[in-house]
């Protein structure tokens, strides 16, 4: 059966994550119905990462098996015209038979959005958290450093995280300060459940003076699951891109 | 039981519609059990115009009696963290004991959002429809011209319309164009079910070529309801303010 990959975005706002759960909308549910009201059968989609309940994705990348062969762009057209409006496919190509949108992946960026005050319109502020001010802007960026670079990564996850090693490499976490929120850019190989969420936390409480930079380099030096750091509101959390060690698409349709 | 009266704003894809019913989501469903957790027991909520399913607002009104005295910012900040980020509370105030959020309303004003491409990221796109280009700007600019003012507008609602009279005034209907699409603003006394979607879908079969405006001239000269035209889809709309005759507010909290 030809295999697909598809790159999706989503507004997390109205799904209860990625993974398929009865009795509630999901972004792998909502997915995996439109394809079978297309294929005329059960098709199962795999995600580059499982992105939970409220958390936005731009550049989420899955794979699938479709026994007809459609051409990426006819299945692209044919899928978003099935999928509600929170819900896009950006682009669809056919990959190598083996290719894997999970075990494939090298890469994830995500950026963490925050605002100081709530919008006054609702759609103004969906992908935006809601915080406190942070004050302490120089140790928010000593912090960031401390969780830069190859670490354990234990503290920032939770105990059952089900993965069998907590190392992981951050490449970049950068902090753009806007006039009314903030920007944290985050890039590496990889990532725990709720890494990003309880690093961006951890900054939080740094900027707010509850901790200084020296106990999370604590944190990552002394690695214990579930340690009581803040886990930022999942409402800011996009998932911008997967990157992939060399292409694995056959014929591409990017964007049209 | 002092009366309150609330502006609400709802990004209306994760709703289906306005009026409670059990088992969907609902904006009036959502207020009262949002409502409910905060005074206690069940309140009721009346708004302005009951919108339908995925429709959106910036600026309905609602009234509700509530038993223990709050003070309205109070009761805003306190809704507004127990609402979902899709619906907010924009402003709240004591009102006179009798104000009626639907029949003391003298006026509407609704915006029709629509562009000739999908935008690329789900979030950029929720308050737009996605309609094919239409052509023939002139005829539309008559056909609008011939839906404004006092006019039967019968044939732009359905055979249940519900209501005893199908006069109504529409004292404004504009049609914006911009680059890669138009914004249609309307502003009337009132409006039928449906009415403002059927009259924009039928500026879209004028420009589009499919219907003249002498053929939209006789739709008002000769009413009559679940008249074959287009209804607009509702992800396009946007209830943007209604319109009291004198302020029936007693204690206000605009903003903050």
């Amino acid at each position: 059966m030809p295999r697909y990959r598809l790159t999706v975005a989503y507004l997390g706002t109205g799904f209860a994550g990625w993974q398929r759960q009865p009795g509630v909308r999901t972004v792998q549910g909502e997915l995996e119905d439109a394809l079978e009201r297309i294929a005329g059968g059960a098709v199962r989609v795999v995600g580059a990462g499982r992105t939970d309940a409220g958390v936005h994705a731009a550049g989420q990348v899955v794979h699938l098996d479709l026994a007809p062969e459609i051409p990426p762009h006819g299945l692209r057209r044919a899928l978003n015209a099935a999928l509600p409006a929170d819900l896009r496919v950006r682009a669809a190509s056919r990959a190598r038979p083996d290719f894997h949108a999970r075990h494939d992946a090298v890469g994830k960026r995500y950026t963490y959005r925050m605002r100081w005050r709530p919008p006054d319109l609702p759609w103004d502020g969906l992908r935006w958290a809601v915080v406190p001010a942070p004050s302490r802007w120089e140790a928010m960026e000593a912090a960031a450093a401390a969780l830069t670079g190859r670490i354990d990564a234990a503290s920032f996850t939770v105990p059952d995280h089900g993965r069998a090693g907590t190392v992981r490499t951050v490449h970049r976490l950068r902090i753009r300060r806007l006039p009314w929120g903030a920007i944290v850019e985050v890039e590496g190989d990889g990532f725990l459940r709720y890494q990003v969420r309880r690093m961006v936390g951890t900054l939080l409480e740094v900027g707010w003076g509850r901790r200084t930079p020296a106990e999370v380099a604590t944190l990552v030096e002394r690695p214990r699951p579930g340690a009581p750091v803040l886990t930022a509101p999942a409402r800011g959390l996009t998932l911008e891109a997967v990157r992939y060690r060399r292409t694995a698409v056959v014929d591409s349709d990017a964007q049209g």
